[in-house]
């Protein structure tokens, strides 16, 4: 079977309502609905990510590839541009407005970094090409710094500064394409960003090395007008024992140190929140609180297992409590869901990648309903709301902006003040949650 | 067998030496040892607590206390006197120079905010008196804001701003105490500065809560002239499903959002490092590099179980990668090591009290003489040294503090920068620890 | 307040359909619907516990009781029958047919054995009337076995040979009082039969004894012609370091040992299926494919938190997955959903204990609606079933019961065998579950 | 460089005592010096793995390999040539007097079964050949049935019956080469004998399929006079979501399951221990109590990484507890300690498969030490026998051997049975310990 034919026989992915049993139609995700006073597609923004859908063979740390793609069996340029004619065949039959893409990612492969301008440089013309083609826009680029063997004890947080250099020159390249390609984020992942072991680290030199390169791109961001914000996508490990921005809370503090506050925002991985020991929704609401929400790598891991599954994310449930979060804040400005979800690796054929995708964008556009039913009602968010009313009054507002500690506690004792407990009512509103999901 | 009797028949405890089999004596700790030019008991600073050793039972969520001690079985101000004699008599014949204590700790209970602080000014008096006979000095004070039903929901972050009121009347007097005795440190632990659920909680308005509760300690400490810095004890959670200030880079973000940084440091607690994924020896480093390290609580959990069990911490190797970090920058400010530690519901005997402490003890002392070896050994930190002697030249330099991001990709393309990994040398890193612990 | 008004204001509750809003109806629980052929009262065989919901007081090991109940605030026989008439209050308001207990729950606390033996008989008296009264029936009946100081090193794994007498005590009281009220199964939950250290503990011995003690009650259970069968609770740990039957193989291998596995069964409760790192349903699969189903224990824990929560349990999609199992196995024998489930400590008024058994019933209600659906609509069982088709071929037959390997080896190498992959459809499967949950 | 050059600047390694500070020397294993009436070699029966430290190329799921050993430059036969003398020529050096290793560890790749039949008899000839010219022994063999994609949902488990009789056609095979090397053992690995999805599985096919190829190989192992056990290797997970063996007490019962308890045995990996909830002294303690224990995958993990990360096992305490209960037991029969470690993807130079090697079979040996130490002290093994002193007592004995649940209940309310709370002493066993790691 040719590159070309590896979509053949499934047609464009259609809506078909909660009722459809076809597997290859959309229940859920019918992107012109309107939603809250916005199209669906709006809210959602999908993206499909090339690395997991594209570029793997299906290979794990226990055995070789499975999936025999047809492009994997051609080289250079040639691989290169199959790869795009079959991405891009994906992304129109699946209907779904934006994708993803590492530098190396939809290149020919570079031995050395002249080859890489130039494969890169070859590959952009192709990409804009099929873009102006099929309609399909980019969410964000992103430079692939942690496979190669260079990168092997990080790439800005590198004991050899010619590394940090070689990493630079990459951001450059991809935030050029980015800003090309009219992208509408750019992406840093930590990758190799921490350590394998701390007994041969200096932490602190690693720290100011990362806060120095992303420095660099915001400054460059800005010198290129690249619009969007920088994104820097949290983990907590793997491949490293430690990644230096292992969750949403931790990059806020990293970004104060550097004085990048304003300037970057967060790309928060659903499975990358729950091996760092956080719920998803706790690092969606965290972002939001910490005014750094910025887009979402949707997918999961395994409950039982702690390594990133990548898993596509299904869970209605959970998907809810996490849409809640972004509908009652608005909604993304640049970001998206972006499905950087793989296959299982014994889901060898082209239909798979289909039944992964379908089911996860149609349990995002589940939950995104179920969500706006949450907010619409308003049992929810009124509870809350009223739970914390007090702080609103007098009292409150005193204590938050005047009361000396001094003057807070003489008033409490001259008062004789004896709060009573109030029930937090925890079970009533997962019972609630359930009327919605 | 009455309070005063209760450690009757142990003898003051003393250094024997490394060949010692007696379980009743220090087999490293030696506090007037001179060690890189201080004494020992200045290195470590130990500290009793008064919560798990004096106050606690012995109950567990699944049964009742099983330790007898006859002190428990008075009651008000007569127990707590009790109790205050017994624990000096412990701090005595340990020959430890520090304790710390929360309020209640220490206090005849109250049943209002009155009787609270009429109570524990009456025992003030006799701590003060006790310190005064016996030289024991206090390394921390701290109140329990997260006992008593009241602040089930938090007490800064509380829904109700009444509770905040009545846990800043506790902190204030506790601050006050600590004044008054000299304590070198303030603590706040976070007890149920979280939440159970984030669907009844507004995340957003309890971080604010709660940088407005530090923020007044903050100015009531300058007022009042309590010398040492505030210390925040970080937790992932237990008892609450999530604790704002989980670990120290989260606390790190915190203290900049609300500008407390300069005033606020971190105790940090070995148990609570690991339960929150990280390391010990990762928090420490992490604290250093961050400028905010503070104090430690030193006990251990266990790797299997994932709560809170605050055992003693006695494992050498892991207690040299801790140490070796306070010890290269320099050892505590105002800090010291509090033994945060507990002995098991089944030991249940006066003197088991004795073989946890000496043994946890000892386990810091030769931590302590291990770490100072590694660091006049010399291979250990030098390797470090030497892998990033690189930044330090005029092209490491140049990328840290000159280039832009343009100007370093050029610089890289026009050289054909390629450069070559070098060996990492984990193995050798972790086989030369092995010479010294 | 009296414990007769405690639930007053609280009508019983009824089947109002999905559509209602009332937090005090059901929305799925309608227990004489039919479902394939038996009555959801029959699928489900719903139970309350009375340790969370009438003996717990609200405490946890960082503070004390939230809830108030006036029922705690009496002592003795009075004590224990007020609780049995707010208990059984609550059963036949809620419609369930079923209840749990611990021998210490019900009764009168108890300064020795012959208290015991006295106050156990006491109430049994009453309960027995009230069963009478109202036709609520005992599911399962248990001994606490941990809870006194005397359990602390273990009940029937204790290295005192007084303690597995005394354990054997209340056994002997507890199955003969389950025999009189009908009880259905009897529980044995290991509590502490574990260790907390390895360093003090023989585990030979330890599992020994436990086996001696499971083969006694075996044997009892025949001698008084208790029907069902004797079923123990797996669990990891907690509060042990380490818990002898850590999951339902453990236990397997466990009675296979001790010759058991006729008489008795496993007793799974989630939350202890995911502290052990299992899935729930993985748990329940393994015990009907192991032959020792027994009964559930209703709960679920946080993921991000290593403890025991015992939370109701909501999640439809994880409910579905392990009632699939269940369903398509049948259902319970002797079995059921018992609710080993507690509100938050912050929920502490009357209506959450409600709110909290309703939602949490009408999940299982709502979960079983779905697994029968599956089952109905056949897709899932029926790609298994295919998926596994060559194993009932003669090749697949000659595989199992005939080939030795050399013979199998052979015809493999003479054949030239060379399988091909088929995708394992997991994304289908995924996808497929949602169209039911 | 060569191949046969790539170790050329190394010499043998020699025992230079606890004071050297040659990393390229041992400092405590001495192969002849008699520990407890055996050589040290002989209670640690060391081998060194071929997949890790030969095959590996230092690849991980981010990145490509970093290790750039010549031999995997070269193909076929000439490739598995090259990498036999390298392997033997370092196995010479280090001194170790086992190895062990996969049939494609050893052997050019093979595109189809016959291929497969003819490279393996090619490499065998040569091995025999190299281990008769060393004197190199062979502590076990295994087959590789989990790296290939026919593999990919299992070998002995897999939906294809036609996978089940490739895998058991590889097993012959590999079960003749180690009887013809005088193999000591034979090792089944789980690899993917286990399921990514319960949704897409029949679990108790899978179960008696796996149960049927061990019983196939036991019937093989007596047909051809393969002298020592069966081992199967204990995982939990990965690459698997759930693996049938997940640790002892799961492998326990199933060998009972399928009568297989008295010819297979367990390899307990560190790694595994952890991985699946367990420390590794439990394992093995457990491994002994049941009757099962085998050899060792000596590794560790890392504890803050929820994946296998086979590091170099080099934490003396953590050894020292594992070794007590090998030493306690007499030791390995015909296991050994298998280096299934690698160095990190880092440690790229032929100096680190060194300095791994020999620091952690110096880490064994010093564990052995101490673990004799604390055997020829007595303390530790003496409290524990004391502890349960009662139980051989004339109660204990009746109780464990003749009392019925009804006499033992009888007899302790007759005699008032009251039994007083000991001390466990847990703090003072961990000083104890103390006293020799
Ligand atoms: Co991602
Ligand atoms: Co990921
Ligand atoms: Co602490
Ligand atoms: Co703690
Ligand atoms: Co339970
Ligand atoms: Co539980
Ligand atoms: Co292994
Ligand atoms: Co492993």
């Amino acid at each position: 079977m040719s590159s070309s034919e590896f979509f053949a026989k499934i047609d464009p992915i259609k809506y078909e309502g909660p009722e459809s049993k076809n597997p290859l139609a959309y229940r859920y995700y019918d992107k012109d609905q309107m939603v809250m006073g916005k199209r669906m597609e709006d809210w959602l923004r999908p993206a499909i990510c090339y690395w997991h859908t594209f570029c793997w063979d299906g290979f794990d740390v226990f055995g070789g590839g499975t999936f025999n793609r047809p492009w994997h069996k051609l080289d250079g340029q040639e691989m290169a541009e199959a790869k795009l004619d079959v991405a891009f065949d994906f992304f129109t039959k699946l209907g779904t407005p934006y994708f993803c893409f590492h530098d190396i990612d939809i290149m020919a492969p570079a031995a050395d970094i002249k080859e890489h301008t130039n494969n890169f440089a070859a590959i952009l013309d192709k990409v804009e090409e099929k873009m102006g083609e099929t309609g399909v826009k980019l969410l964000w680029g992103t430079a692939n710094v942690f496979s190669h063997p260079r990168f092997m004890a990080g790439a800005s947080t590198n004991p050899d500064p010619e590394v940090f250099a070689f990493a630079a020159t990459q951001i450059r390249q991809a935030m050029d394409a980015t800003k090309r390609l009219n992208g509408e984020n750019y992406v840093m992942w930590g990758g190799r960003e921490g350590y394998d072991s701390i007994l041969n680290t200096d932490l602190k030199r690693e720290m100011d090395q990362l806060g120095r390169m992303v420095s660099l791109a915001v400054d460059y961001k800005h010198k290129i007008g690249l619009s969007g914000p920088i994104l820097i996508e949290p983990k907590p490990h793997e491949p490293t024992k430690h990644q230096y921005d292992r969750d949403t809370a931790t990059v806020y503090g990293f970004l104060k140190k550097y004085g990048l506050e304003n300037d970057v925002k967060v790309n928060i991985e659903t499975n990358h929140a729950t091996l760092a020991g956080n719920s998803m929704e706790h690092e969606v609401a965290t972002a939001f609180a910490l005014g750094i929400f910025g887009s979402i790598d949707a997918n999961r891991g395994d409950p039982q297992n702690g390594w990133d599954t990548d898993q596509f994310w299904m869970e209605n449930m959970e998907i809810t409590k996490t849409m809640y979060h972004i509908v009652k804040n608005g909604g993304f400005e640049t970001g998206g869901f972006n499905f950087d979800s793989k296959v299982r690796r014994q889901s060898i054929d082209a239909e798979d990648l289909f039944y992964g995708h379908i089911s996860g964008l149609d349990a995002l556009a589940r939950g995104l309903l179920c969500a706006v039913d949450i907010m619409e009602d308003g049992r929810m968010p009124d509870f809350v709301t009223e739970r914390y009313a007090g702080w609103d009054g007098e009292f409150g507002q005193w204590l938050l902006k005047q009361g000396s500690l001094d003057e807070i506690a003489d008033r409490a004792v001259k008062e004789g003040l004896d709060p009573k407990p109030k029930s937090g009512r925890q079970e009533y509103m997962e019972g609630l949650l359930n009327q919605f999901v």
